[in-house]
């Protein structure tokens, strides 16, 4: 069901709220442990590392790591601390990719590096991922190091394909879901089997579980990249256009290209390749994309890996929980923000 | 000895050949675990990262590794994978470091971030990082996790202590100190350190060798604070005057300043604070440096730290490592690259 068909029918959309309700004390506990791990003699850090964690977010990835425990019955407190790992790798990834796409806008409020500078994002980005390890050595375990030390290299992989592959309107579709599956779903996946790791569980688990997490980033991703061609730029928390001004070829360009007419073409490459752009220039992409079916065709693909992440779940028994899992599923897909 | 009484006396320098043909081999090793741990799938990673690896400066991080284990006794080859972890955070903070200074020319070669660009340096400092931790998560210490992760964090935060303390002539020398303990000392610290842990060392060692490299890294990073102001460019690797460009206030302009009469103070507020620079304001401020006698006080302090260096191997028995290890401590004083 389409977001305008939720508006339209006055039912309740999917949302996170279930989700948060259900861990709104372990979350407590999380925030309170970042605080605590944001401690340290350099009040430019705290400044600057408190005003993106207040920034807030979502902190879906903290939760589903939470989630992922608790699904296979965990009772203890380690996953408390891992959940703020896990975000301050999430922050740490925010805080550099601010200065490499230069964003003026996240989640709302102006990034980091337009109220400080580059230089205090790249130095404060390193400082909460050393945080990040520093926690993971508290907890202990060294495959829950494994999983996140190799996700934040594959992290910087993905970031650097996406460089790499700036401006290349003839990028595959598997080559763009390598990067996105590399720079995104690859913490998602880390969060969930983390979460699992923590409580024993089974191989099995661990696997349905990390699996999980993946299939739920790439549709994280690939509605991101739609909501930049449909979402209000108050709704989304950063503009609409914003990877459209900074040439960034996503899945609705890589869509609506393929299908392009020459005259088409030549707009699109004018837009992302010589970024010279006009200011009626974004409203005409819009109806282009719009024109070619790409954001269904974005969404039926979303749609697909959830689809995926659905059915890792089905080894788990039925839960109020694993209920609450699943709406969030939904609510990847009809998220505004 | 000062390095011109070396060169008039046409006597041997202390260098750092002894210890490099000591660990030929190890080192060997070492480079050959680097490269192999650069290896992925994203070419623009293993260029950058090829590149700076192979400008290869002295590597005298990852020999201290070596160094330390071997001291201890240590006949394993798990400091070879350590060791190439330390050389790895070192040149992932190069990196964000380039990017932060804008430095143009490191090691006697263009910056990474002057050939590619801000964003790339920024991402695979990242990667480098994240590989530095899968090195220690492969060798399965949490003890050696513990000492990195804590160094990575204090690195970050001297950083940014030092962005925070720019252009602020009234720095106290403790102040700068501890900015340069945190932002290079406590690499070399903890580089030794993890030598020692990984020989299994008593703790008495382990301290040992722990202030030992902290002690080494303040003496070094004073002298290269010094040769800033007296050094060719050819020979160490930057220009002459880097610093001064920057406007980055070491103790040698600290202590000038602090001396300095008012129409003096005037002049270096004007290049240091304001950053108004004349192209005959460095060869002032060299001339007012050299009046003042701050390039000998600063060798000095340098000197005191080898002393508290050269005390802490007191407990070692008498080998040819431990003798090249002190000559390594000399070589820190007169080196100029």
């Amino acid at each position: 069901m389409s977001k305008l068909a939720y508006a339209s029918e006055k039912i309740k959309a999917p949302s996170l709220v279930s989700l948060q309700t259900l861990f709104e004390g372990r979350m407590d506990q999380v925030n309170e442990k970042i605080l605590k791990s944001l401690e340290c003699s350099v009040p430019l850090i705290q400044d600057i590392a408190g005003y993106l964690i207040k920034q807030g977010g979502k902190r879906l990835r903290p939760l589903l790591t939470l989630a992922s425990a608790e699904l296979c019955g965990y009772k203890g407190h380690r996953h408390v601390g891992l959940a703020s790992a896990v975000e301050f790798i999430h922050t740490a990834t925010l805080l550099h990719d601010d200065v490499v796409d230069e964003s003026a806008l996240r989640r709302g409020a102006a990034t980091a590096n337009t109220i400080w500078n580059n230089t205090a994002s790249v130095l404060v980005g390193d400082f909460l991922f050393s945080r990040a390890f520093q926690l993971m050595v508290e907890d202990g375990s060294l495959d829950v190091l494994k999983v996140l030390s190799q996700a934040s290299a594959t992290i910087a992989e993905g970031e650097v394909m996406q460089l790499a592959s700036a401006r290349n309107l003839n990028l595959r579709e598997e080559n763009y879901l390598a990067v996105i599956g590399a720079k995104t779903a690859c913490l998602f996946e880390a969060a969930t089997h983390v979460g699992a790791l923590v409580a024993d569980a089974s191989s099995e688990k661990c696997e349905a579980l990390r699996k999980f997490g993946f299939n739920l980033g790439m549709a994280f991703q690939l509605t991101d990249d739609a909501l930049d061609y449909c979402a209000t730029g108050e709704s989304l928390g950063k503009h609409v256009g914003d990877d459209f001004a900074e040439g960034k070829v996503t899945l609705p360009i890589l869509i609506t290209y393929h299908a392009a007419t020459e005259i088409e073409k030549a707009f699109i490459k004018k837009c992302f390749v010589d970024l010279t752009q006009e200011p009626q220039d974004l409203t005409r992409m819009i109806k282009l994309i719009h024109d070619k079916g790409a954001l269904q065709a974005v969404s039926a693909k979303a749609q697909s890996y959830l689809n995926n992440a659905r059915e890792c779940l089905k080894i788990f028994e039925e839960t109020s929980l694993k209920s609450t899992l699943l709406e969030t599923l939904d609510f990847v897909l009809v998220r505004n923000h």
